[in-house]
C-alpha cells in the first residue's frame, strides 16, 4: 500500500436502489416533504422498533429542536445532559431559552454517569437528555426512574443508536429511542443508515403526537387538512419546516431495505478491530458494552491515557494515509458556554475530549485495511 | 380530453442532469452538507445576481430563521410584514420571541402596501420583511428609505423571487434578494428552480457574513476549521443544522444550469394565460406588474370580486380534471395569532385570502392545456 493511499474516516455506502427510488419520487410528481417515501420510512421504524409516532426531519438537530418545542421549554428551564456530546444536543434547548446543566461521563464509557444526575435536579429542571454514545445504551432504568420521581421528561439523543437495544431490570429488551418520551435519530452520512443529512423524531408519549405533526408542518394543521379533518389549513402554533424532501426519504428507504446487511457487515468490522487490538492494548481502553446494552457497531474507538499517545497513533496512521479522528470538544469548556453553565471541571468528559480516538468505520472498509490499521496501532503503542 | 384527466397545480420538472449529479456527489464520498455542489450553487447566485454571501439552507423557512437569529431578535422586538404570506415569514421571528405587526396588502397587488409601513414603526421595531409576492417586487426604495431613517433591518422574503428585478429611482436594475440586508429564497418543488425542499439565505450586509457561517454550522466555527483558521472547531454561538445535503445541492445545480431555459418557458406560459384571459376578464383582475418590477413568471393568478365567483371557477376547472388553488390564509386572522397581533381588519389581505385563485403553472404545462384552462375560465366568467 502506497504511502499516499487514502483511507478516509468515513465513506457513504450506496446500497443500490437509492437513485432508482429518487427517480420514482420524481416520476410520482412529488419531491417536497411528507410523501410516500417519507411515510414508508416512518412506518418501517414504528413497526420494527416499537417507536411511537415517527416523523422524519432534515437532521437530528432539527429533531432535537422539535423536542424542545414540544416539551415547551421556557427561558430559565434547566435541561440535564452530558458535556461530551455534539453541540446540537445543547443548542436545540438553548434556542428555546434553556439553561444546560452538564453531567460528567462515566469513567468506563463516554455516556453520562447516571449516578451523578440526581444531585443536579432542581425545581427548574424540565428534562434529561441521555446521549447513547456510539450506540451504546445509557442505563435507562435509572434515568426513567428519576424522570418519574421528579416529573421530568426524557429525550433520548439517539443520533448514533439505530438498531441498538437496552435490557432493563424487567428483562424486556427495548430499542433505544423507544424508551424516553421522545427520541432523536440521525441519518447523517457518518451514521449506520444515511441520507446525506437527515434525522427523525420518535414520539413515544401520546400526549405529544398531535402537536408534533403541527410543529413539523410549520405550525399549521396541514396534515389534518390532507386527512380531510379541516377544510383549510391555518397557522395554529409555532413550528418550522422540519420535514425533509422526498429525495431524502427515497434515499433513506433504499438504505432501510438493506439495514440487516449493513448491520451485519458493520458488526464484522467492529469485531475484527476488537479482536486484532485486544491483546496489545495493555492500559489503552477499547469500547465497553455493558451487560444491559447491545452493540450496533456504529463506531470503534480507543481511549488513551494521555493526549500525546493519541497524537502518536494519529500520526503513525496518517503516515500510511489513514485518517483517524478525535470526537467532541466538551461543551462545558466551549467558548460559548463555559461561563454560562457554571460547570467547572468534568474529569471524565475532558479525558474523552483529549484521549478518545475514532478509527475508520464504514461498510466498504476492507478486511486487509482493518488489519493494516490494527497492526499500525499495535506497532505504535507497543512502546507506550 | 377526458373528464377525469388530471392537470395538477404543480409538477416538478427534471431538467436532465439531476440524478447524474447526485451520483457524482455519492462517488465523491460526500453527501452531507457544505460540499462542492453546495459551493457551486452558492457561487452561481453570488455571481449572477450580485448577492452578498450565499448559504444554501434546508428550506426558505430555515433561511428566515437564520435571519432572525442573525439580527438578534429578542422577546418583544417588533417585526413588520404583510399578513398575506406563508406562515414561515412570521414563525421564523416568533420563534425568537418577536411580536409580528401586520401590514395590509396593496389594493392593486398582494404585496404589502408600502405607504402603510411608517405609521406602524415604534421604538420596538427591529425589522421590515417585505414579501415579493409572485416574484413581483415591493417598492424597495420606500422600504429601504424607512429602514435607513429609523435604523431598521430589511429581510426580503424572496421565496417566489428568483431571477426577478427591481429598478429604483436611481435607474439601477437590481435583483430581488440583493437589496435588503438579508434575503431568503425557496427551492421548494413549487418554485421556478427546485430541490424538493430547499432554500438559501443571501447575506448582503457584510456585518452578518462571518456569524452567518457559524449559525449555519450549528453554532460552531467548523467552516473556519476547514479553512485552517483554527485547529479544532468549537461551540461558539447558537445555531442549527441549516445546511442541506449534497444530494439536495446536486439536484439544485442541475436546475441552475437550465435556469434560462426554465425561465423562458415559464414566461411563455404566463403570457399565454395573460393573452387568452385579458379580453374576457371584465372586472376580474389579472396580475399587475408595476413599472419598477420585472416578471419572473413564478405564478399566474386571478383576483375575483367575491369568493362565490372563485368557487364557480374552481368547480368548472375541477369538472375538467384541472386543479386550481387559492393561496394564503391571512395571518392576522389565524387561530394562532389573531389575538396576539392586535390587528383587527386588513381589507385587502382578506380580499386576497377570499378571492385570489392560482392557475396550474409548471414547465411541462402544454399550450393546449393552457388554452383549455383559459377557455374554461372565460366560459365560466362570461355570465358573472
Amino acid at each position: 500500500m502506497k504511502k499516499n493511499t487514502k483511507i478516509p474516516f468515513n465513506k457513504p455506502y450506496l446500497t443500490g436502489n437509492e437513485l432508482k427510488y429518487i427517480s420514482q419520487a420524481i416520476e410520482g410528481g412529488k419531491i417536497s416533504g411528507g410523501g410516500s417515501f417519507t411515510k414508508k420510512c416512518q412506518k418501517f421504524f414504528q413497526n420494527r422498533y416499537d417507536f411511537g409516532k415517527c416523523l422524519l426531519t432534515t437532521s437530528c438537530t432539527d429533531a432535537l429542536e422539535m423536542a424542545a418545542i414540544l416539551i415547551n421549554i421556557q427561558p430559565g428551564d434547566e435541561v440535564i445532559m452530558p458535556s461530551y456530546t455534539f453541540v446540537s444536543t445543547a443548542n436545540a434547548f438553548v434556542l428555546r431559552g434553556a439553561k444546560i446543566i452538564f453531567v460528567d461521563s462515566r469513567e468506563d464509557h463516554p455516556g453520562m454517569d447516571e449516578t451523578l444526575i440526581e444531585m443536579l435536579i432542581t425545581s427548574r429542571t424540565k428534562a434529561i437528555v441521555p446521549v447513547h454514545y456510539a450506540g451504546v445504551a445509557c442505563d435507562m432504568d435509572i434515568i426513567m426512574g428519576l424522570a418519574q420521581q421528579y416529573n421530568l421528561l426524557v429525550i433520548e439523543d439517539a443520533a448514533h443508536s439505530i438498531d441498538s437495544f437496552y435490557t432493563g431490570k424487567d428483562g424486556v429488551k427495548k430499542a433505544l429511542g423507544s424508551i424516553g418520551h421522545l427520541a432523536a435519530f440521525s441519518f447523517h452520512e457518518t451514521k449506520n443508515v444515511i441520507s446525506g443529512e437527515g434525522g427523525m423524531l420518535a414520539i413515544n408519549d401520546a400526549r405529544f403526537m398531535e402537536r408534533a405533526e403541527i410543529i413539523w408542518e410549520k405550525g399549521t394543521n396541514r396534515s389534518a387538512f390532507f386527512r380531510g379533518e379541516v377544510d383549510k389549513y391555518n397557522w395554529v402554533d409555532i413550528g418550522s419546516s422540519f420535514l425533509p424532501s422526498e429525495l431524502t426519504a427515497a434515499f433513506l428507504w433504499a438504505q432501510l431495505e438493506n439495514l440487516e446487511k449493513i448491520q451485519s457487515r458493520r458488526l464484522q468490522i467492529w469485531h475484527s478491530y476488537y479482536d486484532m487490538l485486544k491483546l496489545q492494548v495493555k492500559n489503552i481502553r477499547l469500547p465497553l458494552i455493558p451487560d444491559f446494552a447491545t452493540n450496533n457497531a456504529h463506531m470503534f474507538y480507543l481511549v488513551f491515557n494521555e493526549p500525546g499517545q493519541r497524537d502518536l497513533v494519529i500520526e503513525s496512521l496518517k503516515s500510511k494515509g489513514i485518517l483517524a479522528v478525535f470526537h467532541y470538544q466538551s461543551l462545558h469548556e466551549s467558548p460559548f458556554y463555559k461561563d454560562k453553565s457554571g460547570t467547572v471541571k468534568l474529569n471524565n468528559s475532558e479525558k474523552y475530549t483529549d484521549c478518545l480516538l475514532r478509527l475508520p468505520f464504514f461498510y466498504e472498509l476492507e478486511n486487509k485495511t482493518i488489519k493494516l490499521i490494527s497492526e499500525t496501532i499495535n506497532e505504535t503503542i507497543k512502546d507506550i
